[in-house]
């Protein structure tokens, strides 16, 4: 059996600047060191940061009688109301929030003031997403695809949750031309998103069965997986190597390992010898 | 046989408006008054404005050595240069441009200021296409539909030929989606032109043979029996009752006649007229 790893995954730009600022900042401070939500979608990394004293909270209100040394603000950013409370709270912050999210956050408030109705292609449930909804305004509308899309005023901006497929931004805005007089895009979504989309599909076309290494709260781990699905290849969405079957693999002549933007390269190493110990075995 | 008539057909508000300039403006000038090239695209309609003394030229070179009392310019809209050259000159200029091709004139011009590369859907050698061009600036490109899209810059900007079909357009911002960081869409297609190719497709799926009436040079015309064509539907496009055949109608049950916004009322009852003589022959 042969195994292809994907280039693109494991961490992206913006997860590893936040986990760097993490591990900078980790035991630096008198108070302890907080973040608003998992600093990324990975388990295995928040557990590593808290036995550094990196602790993770559900929101704001939970920082009341802690005694807080400063609050990192993580890879997805926060809504501006958020922001707001945490100036004005006077705690030290730390934005480890990913440049291009700032971008997009930046966009999606442009737009709104420019006069559009702002459409977010997103899973309105995502962190980035509540995030870029708080900058939008009160008309912006957020969509999983075009099928979601409501009838829309004549003037609409766009921009995109920047973990997502570019398909899905191409049919958002067919099914979006038919209805508006003027439409602005910001093509926010990331290069490295982009492009393990790309490298993953080409490994799936080629290969007998696919696992995809990262969280299964990463919404671009669980997008990997669902993109191989759609190309009927058998395909495991796995944390670590202990979740690994080797029954998986019997009768496949090629398997394919790609990961998400927040699976630390470590774990990507460990699923690869694990596969590539099956093969010995096998052959 | 049934025959059904396209409401939506013969002169659209801003060829009524042209034509109502001219004859208003026939023989009230001391000199000649000049088109530059055909007013509208209909044959039928520049011969009577012939006779009524309204004369086209095919540019401001063949004006030289004449009498000119006034120049006409016509629904499509010239040139930037054009326009210099016209009001340089010094000759009386009345602007017959439609309404809503000067407002695509005026955002491909906005688009060029804003520092977008101008992405121009519509036919290279329509005239109206020709006036855009000339205020989208030299990196502009046009298409006819997605296929011809060359590589782009990462800041695109959009207008459309206001007579093309909204699925064109579709296509077009489909294919530009990905390979762009910004896109600025100004939707400048007439809602004339939307409603009629709807119209007319929607008769084209109900009859046995549809009618196009319009100028052969007059290029929404050519679009509307391209339309029906591409529906399998038996089409012929005529510009005039004398055109027609009976036997195209034999055995059909249902047939419609549908018409460009350059096409006279007139020209549309004259055909709709013969072929119900040809219904009661044949019941």
């Amino acid at each position: 059996m042969r195994v292809y790893t994907a280039k693109g995954g494991g961490f992206c730009f913006g997860v590893k600047r936040a986990i760097d600022i993490a591990y900078k900042v980790a035991g630096k401070y008198k108070g302890g060191v907080y973040t608003l939500g998992p600093i990324i979608h990975n388990p295995q990394v928040i557990e590593e940061l808290k036995s550094m004293g990196v602790m993770p909270v559900e929101d704001i209100r939970s920082l009341k009688g802690k005694d807080v040394g400063a609050v990192i603000i993580r890879t997805h950013g926060v809504t501006r109301q958020a922001m707001k409370k945490l100036t004005d709270s006077g705690y030290t912050i730390i934005d480890a929030t990913c440049p291009y999210v700032k971008k997009a956050q930046y966009y999606a408030k442009l737009l709104k003031d420019e006069g559009y109705q702002v459409v977010i292609l997103g899973s309105r449930e995502h962190p980035e997403v509540k995030g870029l909804m708080s900058y939008a305004g009160r008309g912006a509308v957020v969509v999983r695809d075009a099928t979601e899309l409501p009838p829309l005023k004549k003037r609409v901006g766009v921009v995109v949750q920047t973990t997502r497929h570019v398909e899905a931004l191409k049919d958002v805005l067919c099914a979006i031309a038919g209805q508006i007089k003027e439409l602005k895009v910001y093509n926010t979504l990331c290069s490295s998103t982009t492009e393990r989309l790309k490298e993953t599909e080409e490994l799936a076309r080629k290969v007998d069965v696919m696992v995809i290494v990262g969280g299964k709260n990463s919404a671009n781990t669980t997008q990997l997986a669902k993109l191989c699905r759609s190309l009927s290849v058998p395909t495991h969405h796995i944390e670590t190597a202990l979740d690994l079957r080797e029954s998986w693999f019997s009768g496949a002549k090629r398997a394919a390992i790609s990961a998400g933007a927040s699976t630390p390269e470590r774990l990507i190493k460990e699923v690869e010898r694990k596969i590539k110990g099956y093969r010995r075995k096998v052959s």
